[in-house]
């Protein structure tokens, strides 16, 4: 162990103590990294301490490029689609899939359901009639018990929904689980279900301490929300009649493109390796908006995959040409909020969904399963007509450019250079520096 | 449609006329959106305009928490791991876990594989056996046409591994792809893999219809690499006596607490709603270093989920307890970059490697699966012990405070009042406004 890495207290030192340490623990040249990352904070002092105060031993800020998308009609009404995506092309190819449905009715949405859920997990040691024909009254007690908890929730017309008693005894000795349902209206409602939890398991574990005048019947393992929400779930569509679908890049007609398109849609659904990036596209979409409106996208990947995998994993959207009619859709689950967490607190979160005129949950789920399907028409539209690469390669080779600072002329030399050629940090900047060679000897 | 809200040449416009247009359009204080959307631009141009230049339609930098977790002992080797997350309890958990493991011999990593993957995926409409027996050669002139591209990559040390031609006919008519698998090094290889692959689909393209006079053998539906990578592949574990353990809030000792970590992981092989949450948590630790050093979360999650399909939806964290050892492991797919991509570009992703002391790809896997790894022990851990509301609410507490610029007093009270009521936004604005009005009525 080398003991000059490691270090104590570090959590309650000063950020720029912090900072220092870090800087001159790992960095050859500690004055300018110290330099560079506070380059990155706000020039406000308190806007930045409640950046610094959303995570722990924050030292700068990380920027993630905020980019729009325009012209999306979803459900008759026009957005502009705040994302935020490190990766390039994504929010073009939004953009263009957005403008594209705009003339042919836009995106349709329909909000299927919006359950929450959350699970008690525990270990029953005596006999499984007793804890069935009681539960009843424990359920009761645990209800009972989270009135106060649920009184807000209720107002706003959410709440607990239900409290199941599952017997997972064939998996895992003397296994059950409480499995709680609730509506949380426009919040996540991690804090909520949580609280819910904590509560019903402190109720359930009083309920039989007094049932049985000690702790010996049963033990709590952990009470925790789930983020599998599979009943928390939004579609998204387009339609058309195929002929409307017009030309496209590659000489394709309407329906020759109709027909590959739904080839590549089925192929994502049969194998495994193909659906994982057709989802990884669809998400591309969804996680811009989902980070840009400041809800949390591990929690919608991890739900939207374990969805994806419900018979063997597959993709999510789905594409039917019938009656000479184009039908392309998803059905995603989403459970995201419009209040509470960092919507608020963040204060571009705050402003994108000022954007979006302050929806709804049920709406931010429209817009962003409408955003997440626009992303993998965009992308599958690219991949059966063109390829991915061009657009991809054309992005990667202008941010090179920008970052080696080269001229107008150079950019131009350069694009028509890398039209066939693969483009890398290391090629640009020897093909650059080639041409500046021949310009100039210096 | 409202017309007002839809635009024409949007892409083509000045940064600034995007921002107008959408601050007059959206917002009902547009000057107050302009200036606060500037007031997150770098304060040198030409570093912002390298960060526009990352997406598309950019108007402003998105601040995501930048915090780095010290104490990482990874293979004798101690780190300060950056880590990008806008989650609070994140940083403070993972840095908590590497502290609790550096003095119990700190976290063990393996690459197990770091095959990268592609497909191009066509329907092949004469016969079968043409194409089988045909095929060799028609490898043999995909691996001859792409060398040039593959020329770099094999000084490296990478290249192309193989080209296999899989019959999917069984799933859908007509249907083929070939399966090829890559080596690429230190990149993470998008750009690589599917410029060979639209490469390889070329050449096959040429090859029939040389074969054939014409293109009616065959037709290509699309090239592009998967983001499933089950055989890039890190393992990362922690071990140690049982005893060594020592004890744990909630009064649970060392033989009891590894009892119920390991029930509670268990729990998570067993159930989907539970697994989905479990493996959320291993993102919540992968994604904020991934985010960080200029990866692609979008990418790693499709993997990583599917993955943990494999055979219904599961965790990809175990837990043995065999002769009085406690065994704690964590396998997951990891394809990440070193060089390449963001990670240069970026210029926080760039200091960020720097921190991890430019680490090559193999390297930054492991790290990035102990980081995942502490993570999940972490949570686990609360959630066996004191359950995960203890923590959440008291960061959730203070970064409402500071967002209401609560004096020092007041935070002392609020923290004390909030101790055993549920947290949100309106209930601690409401007790700071009872509290003020009690100390001054204005």
């Amino acid at each position: 162990m080398n003991d000059k890495k490691t270090i104590s207290g570090f959590s309650s030192m000063r950020k720029r103590d912090k900072i220092k340490w870090m800087a001159k623990t790992f960095f050859t040249d500690p004055e300018a990294v110290i330099h560079e990352l506070s380059s990155y904070w706000h020039s406000s002092d308190e806007q930045q301490k409640i950046l610094d105060g959303f995570s722990e031993n924050t030292i700068s800020n990380f920027p993630m490029p905020f980019g729009v998308a325009p012209n999306f009609l979803i459900d008759d009404k026009t957005y502009c689609v705040p994302m935020v995506i490190e990766e390039s092309s994504v929010v073009a190819a939004a953009s263009a899939a957005a403008k594209f449905w705009m003339s042919r009715g836009g995106i349709h949405t329909e909000v299927i359901g919006t359950k929450k859920l959350g699970q008690v997990h525990f270990l029953w040691y005596k006999d499984p009639e007793i804890l069935k024909s009681t539960f009843a009254k424990a359920k009761e007690k645990m209800l009972k018990e989270s009135a106060s908890i649920e009184a807000n929730m209720k107002q706003r017309g959410g709440g607990i929904l239900d409290i199941e008693l599952i017997d997972l005894t064939k998996s895992k000795e003397n296994y059950y689980q409480l499995k709680a349902s609730f509506e949380t209206c426009d919040s996540m409602g991690a804090n909520f279900i949580n609280t819910c939890l904590e509560q019903f398991a402190q109720s359930l574990k009083n309920f039989y301490a007094a049932h049985f005048g000690d702790n010996s019947g049963i033990e709590i393992i952990m009470s925790i929300l789930s983020n599998y929400t599979p009943e928390c779930l939004v579609k998204a569509w387009v339609e058309c009649p195929i002929e409307d679908l017009g030309e496209f890049k590659g000489g394709l007609n309407a329906a020759a493109f109709a027909k590959r398109f739904k080839d590549a849609i089925d192929i994502a659904e049969i194998d495994p390796y193909r659906a994982a990036t057709h989802n990884k596209g669809i998400y591309n979409g969804i996680d811009a908006v989902v980070l840009a409106t400041g809800n949390d996208f591990r929690a919608i990947e991890a739900c939207g995959h374990a969805y994806a995998a419900e018979n063997g994993y597959s993709s999510l959207s789905h594409c039917e040409l019938k009656d000479g009619n184009f039908y392309f859709y998803l059905e995603v689950p989403l459970a995201i909020g419009t209040v509470g967490g960092l919507t608020s607190l963040h204060p571009i979160a705050k402003r994108s969904l000022e954007l979006l005129e302050k929806p709804s949950a049920k709406k931010l789920m429209r817009i962003i399963a409408a955003t997440g399907l626009a992303q993998n028409f965009a992308a599958v539209r690219s991949l059966v007509t063109t390829g991915i690469q061009e657009g991809h390669m054309k992005m990667h080779l202008q941010n090179i450019l920008v970052q080696l600072k080269a001229t107008d002329e150079e950019f131009e030399k350069a694009i028509s250079h890398f039209q066939d050629r693969m483009v890398s940090f290391a090629a640009v900047r020897e093909f650059l520096s080639k041409n500046r060679k021949l310009i100039s000897p210096n």
